[in-house]
């Protein structure tokens, strides 16, 4: 029997760190994304952010933010702050032998699947605020985010807080993680108004297109990748047949994004009449986040009308944002937060155990927390450094600004300048 | 012993979950091929072709395909239709341990590593009839492919049906992923014709550079790397020493890519005088075709040497194709069909148990039933709705008319347009 | 126990193949990375590069760098040379379960795993010698740094020889492989001289930026992701409790690439006063060769700690090269020369077994051995072949004279040509 549980522990330990590496590829996709839809000015400074929060989210996570989240005891409401996962530790073999199966795999795996979530998270920020944020303000906004903000949230439900007693149901954090990125980019987003131009004086909406649209593809193709690990390895468990079948639905209804995708497609040709590439890919994503927080209970069908749902609902959202003038360059808000919003409010649909009334809790409370606690950190910066760069900056392209360098220094000589 | 069933069911499933995620990856591999092998104003309707060809296929084989194709009963031929996967249904505990080992991964895991082969089929068909078919008619087609026509031939093979039978030998599909795909795209090609200006009234072959290659060359690399899924996942099982040692095989065999990469550069350099890269990406891609039909029995030597000449005909068939006047813009029909007949046929001299009649059986049946489906539907297709976008649509790039978007808008000022 | 023993070898064979794909992906990210470093008109003869080393590295070390480098017996300084591995051969149910365990995964994986390492060490020496190194010149020295170089210097740490015997300590090879690669480059580059241009003769140093940062950026992810497989495959083992552990501690410490994009990142702005993305980039690889050596047994605090110093070292080292006039268009002699250095000699701070004068007696013998062979093959092969493009070539482009072909013959119309 001890051979048994030594090469279980093993195993729900590889999936754990698969898992992982998978959404931490993530990181690699929504910088394609992002990078891909801003214009070629923008694009090195975008790539920096990119790059810089997720080396942020490892070192925060690492310091404090893994502990608040996870640290065991507290009331619920305030987690018991403990900051020695730093100075590492793991189980050890008679620990867990002795456990009889509750202790299943390596605490660092643990760590390392769950930091990859806090800098998706933090990614659903940067391309909201793209274009126009001062990139130093927005590294030490992530400092916060990614050190406190997002783990007391994610406390509250994964850590065993009162959203997780109050009977809340979030498999893989179409709240926690995605509505979570989303207040935070919301709050930053109206503190900083839009691009210049984006929205004329007479009330017309000029769209402002990307430049690279193999890059903005390539970049969804590896977020729908990375998703297997976000939707299949908080599954948690995969050792037996029971949870092995567990985890393989979990990936067969990760293709919910399949019903985004066509969905967004069908949608934005009714509307304009075309086949928008960048509606469709939002539609891939539109369904992903939909089915994040219950992949497990839908048959196959439902995940696909989930995910389809998400993609009607994001067309609409963006054409919405719009005409409210939030500037959102990359629809972040519209695929995380409205689509995050419609992933929590599906669940009861399908899993029984789940209520109306604790979703629309948990909604509310990780809304309310993220939003309100990043508007003041913006508010702060705004004040001691500024957040927005200058509007000569802005009409150059963040990139020499902030970067003193060009991302295409070649390709952009007749058109690009100044767009 | 019960508790060793079950972990090992759990390594089976997770082994096809890790394999179909790699294979899926191929669909991005796919796209960024294409993307790079197009001209720059034509490349966003190829991106929205790769994303919604890959939908359209999870979604009507979770419909129907994968019933079709593993419906378990029928006679051979003909399919017991039984349309119950969309409404889900796994191996319950009691079923897999009462099985005695017969029953040894999670049915939602085959699913998975299922679906995304007929997406990869399908991927053969957009590379072919890039540059001048219209969007919508394609979209009709995948649903008929990934529907009905490819899961018929699968079902012949891999569902037990007669080809199995015959003793046709095709351990991960050269023909019938393959060569499938290849002959719907030749029947589609043949209807359409040849870009403008490809071909001149006195004979001359007129070269039409890609605007890509970076993109061209990361599409080749992920393929190879989600060859390791492809290939590797067809053994089915991992669980003990002999399927382990057998896995294993097959991932270094599938490195046949190597041999197909050298002896593309050195044929093309023989005929050229210079490095050609197309030839090369082209060359990798042949040798992984060549040896999906068999990559476990050969040694690696000889499964270099099945992949070198995969490499070498490569070259030849795609001069070749210009002399047909057979225009395929990305080498689709070469790649995959040609060295795809060469794969099969190469089985017997490694596989001692597998004959030619049998896989020249195999051969012609797939590529009859598929050719004539397919260009029935085609023609069905061009009556109906048109499968070619108008001559000036054509020469303004098909981005515009189907996409109302430029996939480059800041880069191709001075030398793109029109092209 | 048989049936735990056929699992637990299955397990360890499937962590051993995952392991190899993902470095297999890191040739991918070698090429995305050199590819967005260097100017437009040299990126297909670099992706040509990439891709045909890859292909040769699989070929040469399955003729005959495997066995070199793992032939058993041998003196420790000579190894005992066999050339069976490219006619197969892998370890039958009999001999596996005999063993005891010491046998405890399939030779194939292992071949699988290895020969990845050796594309890497290559893929090195493509980057320093960027922009001005014949095609031919470079793949025929790739034959026999795979077959034959990097293989004996393997052999000597990790083929159990005399450096193993010295109590030399380089868990996954920031020497055998970083370091290794780093000294071919610098021979290739010393005897090459820089590109024209780079260096004025009154002593200035112009900076000559990259054509595609999105490409270079997804370079370093593909590379990151890619790391976790390079590192946490290194362990060998991962099916017992203290095995897993292990492995998932060596994931987390990899992730001491966030160290080294924080360090790099802030040590630019204080040199230039801007976020400098190459420099970030460059930061990140630094931090993860920084670990490479050992990955097991820092805390995660000090593993970042680690990754922080590779970060500073390699901006210092960057311009310090430059001041040197040793041209490397994309940094590798820092990122894999300088901090792989800084690698071994920090192993013994966390890793009380190791010393500080066997890391530098292993770091010499590496260094020795690769620069001195490396001269000696690159000086005949300028004697026979000649290593560098004419000038007229060199201010054209590699890519018309090597590749007949452009990478990107719609965007450079207007600025790209001659630059």
């Amino acid at each position: 029997m001890e051979a048994i549980t030594q090469l279980s522990y093993a195993l729900d330990t590889f999936y754990f760190l698969v898992s992982g590496a998978l959404v931490m590829w993530m990181a690699a996709g929504f910088a394609m994304l992002e990078a891909g839809l801003v214009r070629a000015k923008n694009t090195a400074e975008i790539l920096t952010k990119n790059v810089a929060l997720f080396a942020i989210a490892c070192i925060m996570y690492m310091l404090m933010g893994y502990n608040i989240m996870y640290a065991g005891d507290g009331n619920g409401y305030i987690p018991a702050l403990d900051l020695s996962f730093m100075f590492g530790g793991d189980n050890s073999v008679e620990d867990v032998l002795a456990s009889k199966g509750e202790v299943y795999y390596s605490g660092m795996s643990d760590f390392f699947f769950q930091v990859v979530f806090v800098a998706t998270a933090m990614s659903i920020v940067s391309g909201a605020v793209a274009e126009r944020m001062k990139l130093w303000a927005f590294l030490v906004f992530a400092v916060v985010m990614t050190g406190v903000i997002y783990p007391l949230q994610g406390y509250w439900k994964w850590g065993g807080g009162f959203l997780d007693a109050a009977g809340f149901n979030d498999f893989a954090g179409s709240g926690v993680v995605h509505l979570c990125g989303t207040s935070a980019a919301l709050a930053g987003v109206i503190l900083l108004g839009a691009r210049k131009g984006k929205y004329t004086a007479d009330g017309r909406v000029n769209a402002i297109p990307g430049a690279n649209m193999p890059l903005a593809t390539l970049g969804m193709f590896i977020l729908w990748l990375g998703w297997f690990g976000f939707n299949g390895g908080s599954e948690l468990v995969l050792s037996n047949i029971e949870e092995a079948n567990a985890v393989a639905a979990v990936f067969v209804n990760t293709n919910a994004a399949a019903g985004g995708v066509v969905a967004a497609l069908l949608t934005a040709r009714a509307l304009f009449g075309k086949a928008d590439l960048t509606m469709t890919l939002n539609g891939a994503l539109a369904g992903l986040v939909a089915i994040t927080a219950e992949p497990l209970a839908p048959t196959p069908l439902w995940a696909t009308l989930v995910g389809a749902i998400g993609g009607i609902l994001v067309v609409f959202s963006i054409i919405t944002m719009d005409k409210l003038k939030i500037d959102d360059p990359v629809g972040a808000i519209s695929v995380h937060g409205v689509v995050g919003m419609w992933g929590l409010i599906a669940v009861p649909f399908s899993n029984t155990e789940a209520n109306f009334g604790a979703q629309l809790l948990g909604l509310g409370v990780i809304f309310a927390w993220t939003f309100m606690a990043s508007f003041l950190v913006w508010l702060v910066l705004k004040a001691v450094m500024g957040i927005r760069v200058s509007a000569e900056e802005e009409y150059e392209g963040v990139d020499l600004g902030e970067c003193a360098l060009e991302a295409y220094p070649e390709f952009t000589g007749s058109r690009g300048s100044g767009l």
